[in-house]
């Protein structure tokens, strides 16, 4: 039987980022901002320090944010967290984003056993248009 | 006619690391070890603050460092540092890197006058077993 | 301006299958089912010639077919064929998929001047099940 | 303990050609041309049938060509065939190849308990010069 969807909300989604991550991960202040089984979405802001010469957000935070958003909405899936590793990780850059922060949404795909897919994407949040968007391949410990 | 590959050395490289990247991407604190034409070697210092729970490099980590070696690879390539986007970066995470610095090593597999094509490597320095690898295409602006 | 998304219907695409494509993609006997701007959608029948051991569509017809519609969702987008070459096309494999046909929907998510982004799924006919999901960028020249 | 690498020649890997393989795929004309462990190399012939408007080796052959060359790398690995599927397939396509034949180069990165890392290079027959790469994960059953 697979875990109710309830059980996992943003607070604890906002503990998650506090405790499973790297202290260098973390440095981005990403905040969980809704919740629903396989989806979450996360507030990226925009900083100073995450703006590369150009004056765009850095495509390392981008992707950055898109690992770090799909390993909790692997949470919201399963219920609780369980283990994982990403295996692979394809992002597309499609716009650069500057002036605004950005959503970052990601959302499981599908999920078996021993390997899960999902799908990233970044959107302005004033513009609404999409900066990136990456998919990802999880192996499940 | 090309650029002489002796123009960008390693200085020129560290100097670059401080000047084009995002504050948060500096504090990777990535060090240029080796330049050639095409061809650049970083050295990142596996730190504390890059360490997710597990114990191991966190994979946000890898992709800065390799989306970051391949701009200053592009560098030795033209000569000199010219404008460009990342398009597409796809990265797969082969094994977990614990208790050693990394290698990040960028080469430039072709570059045209719109796009330039590379891979870059994440090797264990104590190790030298390879962790992660990356293929990437930037657009030349 | 923008051509009018009227120009390519179904016709002109089934037209293009026959055309710009390799005879051994021609073999994929694709069909064009409908178009909108920057949308199309194809059916892939899953003959006997497509199946590999373990009786399933063989990932290489998928990838096939995925590179195919993107060209011509291209095609909406423009109004009319415009010459372009694939850079970079990454495909996930999320399941099998046996005993039934396949659409392939193909979507623009943006063309610019000189590079064009995509996505394409690879569905179910019986089923309506995801079995791949690929993202593209295409140079234009 | 590991198979000898002696067990799979070039042609136990011309008969998995004609048996593993979708009909369609088959159609490539695939030889086996020589192998290690862990190492293929294939010799794909660029008849008329594979070429597109414009007078190039379609990609849809050159990814077919690196997903089957991958399928035969794996072979090498084991000493045998073992059931796998591709989970993920990223190809970058570096300069088109016309007037010749290629070769299909495949190495197994990495080969766990669950999973396999490869990447594939297509090479021009005559030039020598790089058409295409890929890299790849499967899952093994």
């Amino acid at each position: 039987m697979n875990a109710p969807a309830a059980e996992i909300g943003v607070d604890a989604l906002q503990a998650a980022l506090g405790e499973l991550f790297a202290p260098w991960v973390q440095a981005l202040s990403l905040r969980a901002e809704s919740a629903a089984r396989g989806r979450v979405r996360l507030h990226l802001p925009v900083t100073p320090a995450l703006v590369r010469a150009g004056g765009v957000l850095c495509g390392q935070a981008m992707m950055a944010a898109a690992d770090t958003a799909m390993v909790l909405a692997l949470m919201t899936h399963f219920g609780a967290f369980r283990p994982c590793t990403t295996v692979q990780l394809s992002t597309s850059f499609l716009r650069p984003l500057a002036g605004q922060d950005a959503w970052v949404d990601a959302v499981v795909l599908r999920a078996g056993k021993t390997l899960a897919f999902g799908e990233i994407e970044l959107i302005g949040a004033r513009d609404g248009r999409s900066a990136c968007r990456a998919s990802t391949t999880y192996a499940l410990l």
